[in-house]
């Protein structure tokens, strides 16, 4: 991966040393997240953010890391309808859309759809979620957590020991982190889903081709047990035939303070992609656990501003002037919590 | 009120002091609303918008009172449907949301969904509107204009006389403004509606209370006559069971310049939330009023973009520096009317 | 047409001399565009962008403009529909809405609406489409094209050779862009549409009262003998009465590599409004114009963002400032094609 002026549209794309850089520039991006001072690097850029699929969060954390770089957003949300019904080919739209932006986030339902319109585009495109396909920026924020919290209790992400619990068949987050684990050498995978939500058996095998050990289980207290994350899910119910279908499955693994304290280590990092389902039958995080400080799903949700604010950086090569911009902060910044 | 980090959900939160406070503040504004100058006091500061329920003019409002500080606006509209269909509570998605801002001015359909929405985030809120509940900055920039077009006449806000007319009902601004004039001694209010839209009793009851001189009246005529402000409203006929059911009421109170001059002092100011109702059947405030130097409708909506930079601004708690990030304007700036 | 503080609105507020001007403007904001350096020149300023039917490109195009001469923008898309339904006329939400911003483009579907709220509005509208009657920004940029591609050639405006092909009737790009070619002497014009799809008779006789040379035909390979310019133009299928209607059309002047290489002379410049058909069918340009380096489209839609900064300059003029608040740019600024 060559940064400056590349596209952002699979994980496939990362080496090692490239999620390295990636995690090096988000280290560095902390202070301004944070508030505690701010930038101007980007200063006259313009992201153009277009999410032809709602998708609040990550469009706004891709505006908002932008923003906190200095640079400005230009945004389209929904089905870009009118176009498309007269007959505009993905690449005519790239073409014109590109030529408004210095650099676009895309978020599109159809597999293979950003790639696609990257082929058009002028300027760099990330790929900010396209179907079932990929979600990018999404597999690196999740591994950029479990780097945090386990650089908090002095580890690193080698022999690493995660259980990806729920739906994993349709999760497309736990493909990406599976997928992107395999930089990383003695990951040990604890899968916990029903036989017919399994993780799909070829990112199993190259799971174990790349040296990971990987044990498959129904059972909850099982498999989340001598691990250092728990990353749960979501049933994604809107991939099922029906509501009565996926209604079998639902809150069958639900992870509550009682079933942490008796099976986790004391200090295992609980995951989620987020929206989590709170509802009664659901639940597959209690909110009981909301004052676990090892529930690290908020941190998770930060951190993505964080990385996207990185390969922002990277990809207009700015990674090493953001602080040549830097300003103080004029206004109160103290946060809740 | 303590502002600095503050939440803004509810004018019962207001002391007179603290109103006092952001009119003070408010006025500091008006050169850079009218253009004289600008400011970067807000520089890197970022907006989060979420108008869950449509509002164009308060969310643009809102948007360029931030705008005017010097920062920048990330917004969302319409209902968040997917997360909320994923079970999503209103504690997660104001931890994620909140993640991505410095201050939110957030509008929702429910009641009391704001202050919910609060509880989660880290950053303060604002309250744009939640259903029939509260709309606090209305009712400031409201309360604000009264004491701005008396001022110009040589007068304070004690001992104000004013009139309520129409929907008084379910018209929420009214609510909220009699409430707030509760802080001010020796108020006359005259309430002029039909029976079956008259003000709510614990309204009026509370405003007795305060000491205020309250009178009910059906007719119009006598109810503007001998007051300073004249306040109409629109009857909010989405609130009716049916069509017909508002139609019984439409029109009922319509002032025009005639009515204007033979009931009404010289000076007495006209105000309305708006939109007024411009339909043959309806108009509330006829358009023949649009000539008369007392109509302060729309020096109200101008109004509310300066409360609106004054409550940023305490909250942030910049508003002692503004002046020091100021500069000149390069653009021409003059404005027609 | 004064511009400073002027509306923008038809193009027959423009001269010649006007024209000129803009061009002249936008001819200085192409570093600004290319990133060989940024403005900011309109830092603090704020465009009121009220598409209230969409069109995401012009949409973004006129937001990327304003940003790119520093200044912020504030967005409302689709129909306003809460206030028209509540009964509010054009003028009062023109004068509540220029409350909040220093210059508005505005796009509606209603023909002669954007005059109508320009009459309400506080400050300077450029109209960017309103229904069936005017989009001036379009016909300024198809002209500013024409002119760019020429002098690339050694050639001015005066006796350009043009052919205007396709849906003549409904396409109002070619009866704008006719209608500002009047401005020039000696210009010719070739007309290729099916008779029931003709260019309107007032058009054809007022570019004659011109002293224009016009001639019509029904076929394309007549009609694009010996011009500079070829102006393609999509079926405007949703103003037939049905698709079957439409169907009888479609398709009907398709030019490809082969009939270019055949009929226009070599330099022949290839135009359209944009978004082309490319469904199977259509293809009024087939793509295999792509790699033809006379193919202007996609620099067609990239000049819009010249002359929408141009005009932007002028109307709050700034023209002449630019230069003074320009900046060297931080980012990679590297462009594919």
């Amino acid at each position: 991966m060559h940064f400056p002026g590349s596209h952002v549209l699979s994980i496939a794309q990362f080496q090692r040393q490239d999620v390295d850089r990636v995690f090096a520039v988000a280290d560095a991006m902390r202070p301004y997240a944070h508030r505690e001072k701010i930038t101007r690097v980007l200063e006259g850029a313009i992201l153009g953010s277009m999410f032809f699929e709602p998708s609040t969060r990550t469009r706004i954390s891709f505006g908002s890391a932008f923003n906190l770089l200095g640079g400005e957003v230009r945004e389209t949300t929904g089905f870009e309808t009118t176009a498309i019904a007269k007959g505009e080919s993905l690449y005519d739209t790239a073409r014109v859309l590109s030529g408004y932006s210095d650099v676009i986030a895309m978020r599109h339902p159809e597999p293979g759809s950003v790639a696609e319109f990257a082929q058009g585009s002028r300027v760099p495109v990330i790929n900010g979620g396209d179907g079932a396909n990929e979600h990018p920026t999404q597999a690196l924020l999740d591994l950029y957590t479990i780097r945090s919290e386990l650089a908090s209790r002095g580890r690193g992400l080698d022999d690493l020991r995660i259980a990806m619990v729920g739906d994993l068949r349709f999760g497309r987050t736990v493909h990406s982190l599976a997928r992107l684990l395999q930089l990383y050498p003695g990951i040990h995978i604890s899968l916990v889903s029903p036989p017919e939500l399994a993780m799909p058996a070829d990112i199993v095998e190259s799971a174990r081709m790349a040296g990971h050990r990987v044990v498959e289980t129904e059972h909850l207290e099982t498999g989340i047990s001598g691990v250092d994350i728990v990353y749960s899910t979501r049933l994604q119910e809107e991939r099922f035939a029906s509501a009565e279908e996926a209604d079998a499955y639902r809150g069958r693994f639900r992870l509550d303070q009682q079933i942490y304290t008796a099976r986790c280590e004391p200090n295992t990092v609980i995951m989620h992609p987020l929206p989590r389902d709170s509802r009664e039958g659901a639940r597959e995080l209690d909110i009981d656990l909301n004052d676990n400080p090892n529930l690290a799903i908020f941190r998770q949700s930060d951190n993505g501003v964080l990385v996207r604010m990185a390969l922002f950086a990277l990809i207009l090569d700015v990674a090493d002037k953001v602080d040549t911009h830097a300003r103080p902060v004029n206004w109160f910044t103290e946060r809740r919590f």
